[in-house]
């Protein structure tokens, strides 16, 4: 097996559904033009084939381990860094002030999906680095900038984001590390836990954030503040000094990600870490808010990935194992052959597709706010950003557990074996509906910071473009289209009254909308995952109109109707849940349970 | 966390649905009384909490290992064993005949159940004995019987089940290990995979049942012959005689259930392994068969089992886990009190308890259908207890992929932390929707054998029962009741009018039925499940009326009310993608996946 980017697919996402064009028109953007795009997917491609793929199996294997306090990473993933690093791809997105290429953000998610698909547990090392050098651009001193941002641009250094303490989960507000001030820096003690890439030995110095509390800092989240923690101190000539009082002192036994160091890291144990500040003391918890989005669609991006390679795994073994007969066809078959596993691969295929549509959209609205020139433009695309990240991070994500599932169910027997690879997808996949927040914390977010704030004006404008976009479907001619059309109406009902019942309903009972947010959120994701399949379907059926004989653009139809067949109708399923509300849930008494 | 046997919830189901109380009263059951039906569970419950589950999460980390062609299995798994065989727990369910207890199946399915939840490796060496001793019995000569059956009965000597070969998984016909007669036995040669506790050093001797194809037999499973032969061979004193020539060569890296040794086993290699006839020549699938609405059964437990080990097991965390603040609390408050915390709990314990109700169904079904004086009644149960089957087997299995995994989104971060043991259920879990035949496998056999074949006679019973059911459900009183009304209405409204699609429609296309199965399947246990927690909830309800203060019937309503909410709506779901049929699914070449 080995992974191949679906370059096609990407484009076509890129340019019919996330604007990649008029995106490339804002200030900044002026290098990602077509040509560039094209031979940027192509050379992210070819690293992610040849060199970053074949290790994901041995990084399961071997993964990472602590040897007499050193992280060991499996065997060739420094190599495979330091090529990535040449490649220059840690700075796709970063700002050309500090020596990156200052691309879209749209085009680091389509290389991230990349990454990820062809082995996530070392694509986690380069996109920590990404949040750290967010956090720090936003919110860092000159000097700080200065001194880490060029190395970690480069991916000459990495970063890491030291928030989690076993008492301290999605519950930040419980942080207890302490730092306390001497001179022109801090001292940082304690222990952080989760720490991915905490430490590893693939670059020369690692630069750790860190959230602790001042001495005198207010209770609960109002009084976290955020270090810059470098492994190593950095000399005034930008030399590395002594080695600084951080340090990993374990690793997690995991589930999957296993070439992933997840670390406990100690921070002071003698004589305490040296940090500088980050941001002003005591507003922590909004610098790191600053990297969320980022974060959050980032990781929507690992189930993307995760997804096409499950996909991409099973459907080369579907079309190679031999097994049983079939109707019209003489003699044993592959089992791509049999309907139910055909079905399968369909299911896959349609829920990869629906989420890299919807993943890319939230990332191309990402560079509109960011980049518009045209207030109006940043402004609706800020709210459309904001409104997408929670879902495409728990959809996407959510959408991966059923599909990695899937693969190894393709797979029969031979899927429980590990050797065979389709239970790593299964296993690494595990994780990302937990991190960055789980799929209950942002469905809290979508329910309360994202609809119920500002009373639904944001969720109604969405709702107005798909009322829109359900005429324009119902008006193309096709029993492929005619299909799409019921199913999608039928999905717009089920979210058009959820949306009302939350607006109307989700503050009645202070439980109400916590009870009901996961639900709508999957009801959320699965529509927009049915829209935006009908409108490449639309966008395919210019392209035949037009005389293309391409039979990509056929797959495409029949792949979203598909879609409107087997993953829409779920819309009504979930619609029901969200307005049964906290029906049952809150009933039962703890002792009963 | 120590598993506990849920013993109430066990015994309502068994008294309220299943009909424990009316089995007892056929020939031979006479010992199945209240009073010993309640001293079993609780013999069961005892020996499962306290010798069974400790090696649960040992038996995981240790794995079996082959060392030197010897099979070494898990501390403590030895002893666990035999004190499992002191205790009589391999007889419970076994003919008289040769020792056993002579139990119905009922019970058996619920001590399995326990098993099943504390540690289903384990479990899996008995399970496969009682499948080989039914084959056994069922076709055996009286020699063979009286030499293998009271020794297996006993527990002293296991069985397996040597089926899979490389090129033949599902596809039994492509079996290709050969037999040839050499005066009283047969010469076995060939290898097996995938066979479960293949070897082992628990017993003295195993007994392998095993496919095999004479010189001159007939092509594909009409030519597979069935032949037991043991690892050590039998003096005709009963004594143990030479090794034969059937070994394990080599053990399976599996994603769970690693206690239990999965071997490649190798008969022959040297001489050939002495091997005798089990039923007729060529007439080997038959005698499977046989088993076959067993072992389905008994997976199914495996997923009930399953399921309530991880409810258990995320409910210990979630009460005990603090994180965060909930309204209407002071302080921080353990995650139980979070909404969405406490949905994914209910979620699972309502998927538990429809899946036990409908396990124990199917299990009475077979009790009556085998051991009835009344043939109308037992050919009334015989048609149930085969039209259940498959869903059992599936649905449950499949129920048990989503309730370990939301065991895991329970625990947050932890969950992926194998030490936590969280992920061990869901990767324990991932086999059993694959082996005993894959959920494609099951909705195939469901749609095509137990629904066309009869022109929907079996089924149509069912439906008018669940009609009438209807009837009873409207007329009881009560919001929780009307709530589960209007959904079992709006789910019986799917399940009727997929039928009578699969009865018209099923056979259009030679993919139709293949295409549409699974989402059949998956439709009519969740529907079945909400007929069942009605059920349970009507009782209940009855009790209460009776003056019951009792808050388990309390708790069952409310349970039953929530799947009504939160599982029952997607019925309609499945049923619209039943009815789109073979739709896109075969529309795609094979060149464009």
């Amino acid at each position: 097996m080995s992974y191949e980017a679906p370059l096609k697919e990407m484009q076509f996402v890129l340019k019919e559904l996330a604007d990649i064009n008029a995106i490339a028109q804002h200030p900044g953007f002026e290098d990602a033009t077509p040509d560039m795009v094209e031979a940027i997917l192509k050379e992210a491609g070819k690293l992610a084939s040849l060199v970053i793929e074949p290790l994901n199996n041995i990084g399961d294997q071997q993964g990472s381990r602590l040897e007499n306090g050193v992280v060991v990473n499996p065997d060739g993933f420094k190599e495979a860094y330091q090529q990535f690093v040449e490649n220059g791809w840690p700075g796709l997105h970063q700002p050309t002030e500090f020596d990156g290429q200052g691309l879209p953000f749209l085009m680091q998610s389509a290389v991230s999906e990349m990454w990820n698909a062809s082995n996530m547990a070392f694509a986690l090392c380069p996109m920590l680095t990404a949040g750290a050098i967010e956090a720090i651009n936003a919110h860092g001193s000159d000097e700080i900038k200065k001194t880490y941002l060029p190395k970690m641009v480069s991916g000459e250094w990495t970063g890491t984001m030291n928030l989690t303490e076993p008492q301290a989960g999605s519950d930040l507000s419980a942080v207890r590390t302490q730092a306390t001030k001497e001179g022109d820096h801090y001292l940082i003690k304690g222990s952080k836990i989760f720490i991915t890439w905490g430490d590893h030995e693939m670059t020369d110095n690692i630069a750790h954030l860190v959230l602790a509390r001042l001495p005198d800092a207010p209770e609960g989240v109002k009084g976290i503040s955020l270090f810059i923690v470098p492994k190593y101190l950095i000399n005034e000539d930008g030399s590395l000094g002594e080695r600084n009082d951080a340090k990993a002192v374990s690793l997690e036994h995991k589930l999957g990600i296993h070439a992933s160091p997840t670390c406990v890291m100690s921070f002071g144990d003698e004589t305490g870490a040296v940090g500088y500040l980050i941001g002003e003391e005591n507003n922590g918890l909004s610098c790191m808010f600053t990297m969320m989005n980022h974060a959050r669609l980032e990781v929507g991006m690992e189930g993307v990935g995760l997804s096409e390679g499950a996909y991409q795994h099973a459907l080369a073994y579907a079309k190679d194992r031999t097994q049983g007969y079939s109707p019209g066809s003489e003699g044993r078959v592959s089992i791509i052959h049999h309907a139910d596993v055909r079905r399968m691969l369909m299911q896959m295929k349609a829920f990869t597709e629906a989420g890299r549509a919807l993943a890319y959209v939230a990332a191309g609205a990402h560079d509109h706010a960011y980049q518009s020139t045209d207030e109006k433009v940043a402004d609706f695309q800020r709210r459309r950003m904001d409104l997408l990240t929670p879902i495409v991070k728990a959809w996407c994500t959510e959408v991966a557990q059923e599909v990695t599932s899937l693969g190894v169910q393709v797979h029969g027997g031979m899927g429980f074996i590990e050797e065979t690879g389709a239970a790593q997808y299964m296993r690494d996949a595990r994780i990302i509906t937990i991190y960055e927040g789980t799929t209950g914390i942002q469905a809290g977010d979508l329910i309360g910071r994202k609809v119920l704030r500002d009373k639904g004006a944001t969720v109604s404008e969405l709702i107005a473009e798909l009322n829109e976009f359900e005429t324009t479907l119902k008006a193309q001619s096709g029993d492929d289209f005619a299909i799409m059309s019921t199913q999608f109406s039928a999905a717009l009902k089920a979210v058009t009254e959820s949306t009302k019942w939350v607006l109307e309903k989700g503050m009645e009972t202070p439980h109400s909308a916590g009870a009901a947010s996961v639900n709508y959120l999957m009801l959320m994701g699965t529509v927009l995952g049915g829209w935006l399949m009908a409108k490449s379907a639309l966008a395919a059926q210019r392209e035949i109109d037009a005389g293309s004989t391409d039979e990509f653009f056929k797959t495409k139809i029949l792949t979203a109707r598909f879609y409107a067949e087997h993953i829409l109708p779920r819309s009504e399923a979930y619609a029901t849940t969200v307005q049964s509300g906290v029906g049952a849930i809150m009933d039962l008494s703890i002792e009963n349970f």
